[in-house]
């Protein structure tokens, strides 16, 4: 059954490495039976400059007719002036808000190949698996009133970070089926010491470990120890959940631990529709200049053949793939930390294809 | 001239640790030419025991007569249950609320005795020192409106981060006034490509730069860029300055970088009053114990010496003092990664004091 996958590039850096993974799908296609198609169109700056929408209107239409949408990147210095709805970000949040992307589940493992890329030391991070499950569409990201007004004859900036019990439990119920696949361990961050909305958040999460999940361990973390925790000792983490503003930090936070972000994969699903991104950014400064590190997109794809293609056997085939073209010491700049000669990133694409 | 000082013990090993920082003081009074008094309180849990109220009215008057505040550390599990306002967190936030400390200094500066004790890797941490400015009274943590409510027959919990630009303003200035005392460069830190408050924020930042510090190197980083970095390259840091909730992570994810956060001492400061402390927090697991590292409280009374009491002198022969002890392999517990035998709590702060 033919499948049809929305592609996204978006800017910076996003065209060169989705062209790579868009290589991995033609490999899959021909020498092994996925039978995909896809089709591009424009996000973010790029979705700007062609229509005027960070998130335009074919775009809209192209993903809701798709079954997963593959995406690059989205961001560059020349849309920083622009208004805050028309800026390539309000495209990112725009359509992860369209499609209600309510989960975000961002990985972060480390490469035992590319164990010393790290600042960490390495017996402190080889073995790391860690789970970050993000809440994607609710928080203080999207959470009513905000705004810049005037009061008493100056500005002030506000927004409001707000969940009700529903968005804290279908997104809890995501970590803790994840945890069940895993090492069977939830962690639950917030800042509950102090905010109203991470007690309920806190309330929320306990009522369903009691009532469906409460074989799988679970504890409760403040959000400035977790920060703490991720550097002292990562290992203690299996499934770490937490909203969209909390996620955000630390998500990146510990993908920083493996010391190679242009690795890491991610995947953003609702109840319809599922997207995949490297967690990596547009990298504006080395735009165009085929040298970015195009594994995490292709590692997304695998993460999309896994959740949303039902196409496991494929998925591992790339991820195995991927640890070949690493086992034969092929690295792309980022990845060259130890004096190893860099290629290219079309050159990383096709070596990831001959490895298929 | 005499200068009183209250000293607020709090919780777990709030008191072992705050005992010995006023050994220091004694020694301070008796071999040197400091005049201190000073009257003990009770604040957090043992407020709460005390009188019903984790900030007492007593402790209230007490640190309004007097000329800077010594604080331990408070919270601990038996005050969990308590409604919020009566636990012990409600009694920090009240007392930095009450006396308007707005401007809260957390330095993080690696002791190259302890150069081994972090989980990073040795070239990638030493030289270290950064000076998180934190905004302490506003933001999320104090925002109305806020609660726990009822919409559509569910729970929703929200809170409010709000700035005005005169309080991004006095903040921002204290950050550009630490950072010509020491290396003139300043990141200021926030979520400006999603939040109406980060924005003003940036705004406020990028106006009182130029109008008055156009001779400080000015940056702007994402939060969660900015937890990335630290652990990518915490060099590049000098002053951060972020508000109340990314200031709480990020000082806590900067603190670990040290791997010693037994070590860090911070200041709490504003128009009129003064308060110093840990940055660790009470340690309930050992408290009692007598095994507790006070050198972090022992750094907060050399803050105070520096900053509230015009005792440059004596704070730099606290903070040799410290050094002294380090170099002869005096170590706490926590310090003791390298198989040294380890002293308890008091023997530190004798140590400390004979050093003097
Ligand atoms: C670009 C930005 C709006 C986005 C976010 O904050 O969610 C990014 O940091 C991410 O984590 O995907
Ligand atoms: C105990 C808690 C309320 C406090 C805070 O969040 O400010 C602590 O984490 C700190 O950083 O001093």
């Amino acid at each position: 059954m033919a499948v049809s996958i929305a592609v996204l590039p978006g800017d910076g850096i996003g065209p060169e490495i989705v062209r790579e993974a868009v290589k991995v799908l033609e490999v899959l296609n021909k020498r092994f039976d996925l039978d995909a198609t896809w089709k591009e169109a424009g996000i973010g700056g790029a979705g700007f400059d062609a229509s005027g929408d960070p998130y335009p209107k074919a775009t809209r239409e192209l993903v809701h007719a798709s079954d997963a949408v593959l995406l690059g990147a989205v961001g560059g210095p020349q849309w920083e002036a622009l208004d805050k709805p028309l800026r390539p970000e309000a495209g990112l949040l725009g359509i992860r808000a369209d499609l209600g992307l309510f989960a975000n589940y961002r990985p972060t493992k480390v490469h035992s190949q590319l164990l010393d890329a790290s600042t960490l030391k390495p017996d402190v991070i080889d073995g790391v698996d860690i789970l970050v499950v993000r809440e994607l569409v609710s928080g203080i990201y999207f959470g009513q009133p905000r705004g810049i007004e005037t009061v008493d004859g100056e500005r002030r900036g506000y927004n409001t970070m707000a969940y009700r019990e529903s968005e804290v439990r279908r997104i809890a119920r995501k970590a803790f089926e994840a945890a069940r696949l895993r090492s069977n361990k939830v962690c639950s961050v917030e800042k509950a010491n102090v905010l109203e909305v991470s007690e309920l958040w806190r309330s929320v999460v306990i009522e369903l470990h009691q009532a469906e999940f409460s074989d799988v361990e679970l504890s409760h973390m403040y959000v400035d120890n977790a920060a703490m925790q991720l550097i002292r000792n990562p290992k203690q983490f299996d499934v770490i959940v937490t909203g969209n503003l909390f996620g955000d930090i630390l998500s990146d936070e510990a993908s920083m631990l493996t010391g190679s972000i242009g690795m890491l994969p991610s995947a953003s699903i609702g109840e319809q529709f599922a997207m995949y991104e490297p967690i990596h950014g547009s990298a504006p400064d080395i735009a165009g200049k085929d040298m970015a590190n195009p594994l995490a997109t292709i590692l997304s794809v695998a993460m999309m053949l896994r959740f949303s293609l039902n196409r496991i056997d494929l998925a591992e085939k790339v991820e195995q793939a991927v640890e070949h073209t690493l086992d034969a010491g092929i690295r792309t700049t980022d990845l060259a930390y130890a004096g190893e000669q860099a290629v290219s990133c079309s050159a990383m694409g096709d070596a990831v294809c001959s490895a298929l």
